[in-house]
């Protein structure tokens, strides 16, 4: 319960990486929520509630199919065990009202989920590649952002702690889903109202690699992590 | 088969975090070969062959029991998937010898066994930590280093792609055993005759993080992790 099942690192993201991956019907026999994006990195995914559903920049949105592959995917059997009601949140007070998991499991990963009317919330949906292996960096010059007034809906995600960076992104990782399926991505930032805040402690990562030419194409250096947070 | 299981991580024992721990008996159901360390840091662990062995700086060697808890401990249920027979063999020269993994994998992890007569190997033993959350840089300014001549042993150890680095020690991580049984710790060179090399690529990674209070004291900084070579 609570474990997290990832495929695929976010430095091979950072440099393009984009094929391969996990089938969905693999992820969704294990796990009901989680994030990730699709091969030529064409768009966002986010499941919420066992359902996985796939945003691109062009306004598409769609239901993924059992047999789609995820070159990078991060998705748990999310069991909150913790549930607040707040009259508001905000991305930057979201580390405060996740108390009392900060600071008590500050080195540990958090999966956070939170529904709620959203009074404003901005998001991005990144992507496509226009050339095999063209870097996240250069992707997210071109990505698409959106804002979106009083819309009702979900946010699901991750906290990672600062030491994970590279394979994970270090600090909240969450994507946006409406109520309604009809919008959704990555968050770049939100004010909510009517929130119910649910959260669980994930202490077991299960990490699948790919074992590709593709994937071992050139050697992946660490020093770009550090970018991720502009890129995601 | 070939899959990880690592519980801890390194950053937390740059920060001196050396409690909780998995048990030997877990870690001995699913794996064969393994590294680690004990609580307070005293000395190095080295899984061969589904027996775990226990070197302290005072020279004692001991078999671990069932109940001993590793707060850092990184092992596999090793089947190597390439074996060569080499007249010579150096910690520089290892990369080399490992071809076609490198770089066909060198995004992955590799699992690699070494048995050979050792002309020469340098090996430390670490610790023990003098007070709580003594952090492996200072231990490392007193650790004990061995050199012994002609001896016949086996070293077993990982490679772990630069990304990595914070949660697992990027590059080899190596630790040796003679064929006695009386000698072993972390290696810092050797040079190698007649020798059988195995190596395995390892695409699964299971990780289990403590979710103590004391794995928690502090936020882990990532930074540290540069350093973990000084240490290790």
């Amino acid at each position: 319960m609570n474990h997290i099942y990832q495929y695929g690192v976010f430095s091979a993201l950072m440099q393009g990486f984009s094929s391969d991956g996990a089938t969905v019907s693999n992820v969704l026999s294990r796990c009901n929520h989680g994030l990730g994006t699709v091969c030529g990195l064409n768009g966002e995914i986010v499941i919420v509630d066992g359902e996985a559903y796939h945003f691109t920049p062009d306004n598409q949105i769609h239901r993924l199919t059992p047999t789609d592959h995820l070159p990078m995917i991060v998705a748990t059997d999310f069991q909150p065990t913790l549930t607040k009601s707040l009259e508001t949140l905000r991305m930057d007070t979201l580390q405060k009202a996740l108390h009392p998991f900060f600071p008590t499991n500050q080195n540990n990963f958090i999966a956070v989920r939170v529904d709620a009317t959203f009074k404003k919330i901005v998001y991005r949906i990144g992507g496509p590649q226009i050339c095999p292996r063209e870097p996240l960096l250069e992707l997210a010059k071109r990505q698409v952002v959106k804002t979106y007034d009083n819309v009702a809906g979900t946010l699901f995600g991750f906290y990672s702690p600062p030491y994970t960076n590279g394979i994970c992104v270090a600090g909240f990782h969450l994507h946006f889903l409406s109520t309604d399926r009809q919008a959704g991505g990555h968050v770049l930032e939100f004010e909510a109202e009517d929130v119910e805040l649910k959260a669980a402690v994930n202490t077991h990562v299960h990490l699948e690699l790919p074992a590709s030419e593709e994937f071992n194409q050139e050697l992946m250096q660490p020093d770009l992590a550090k970018d991720l947070h502009l890129a995601e």
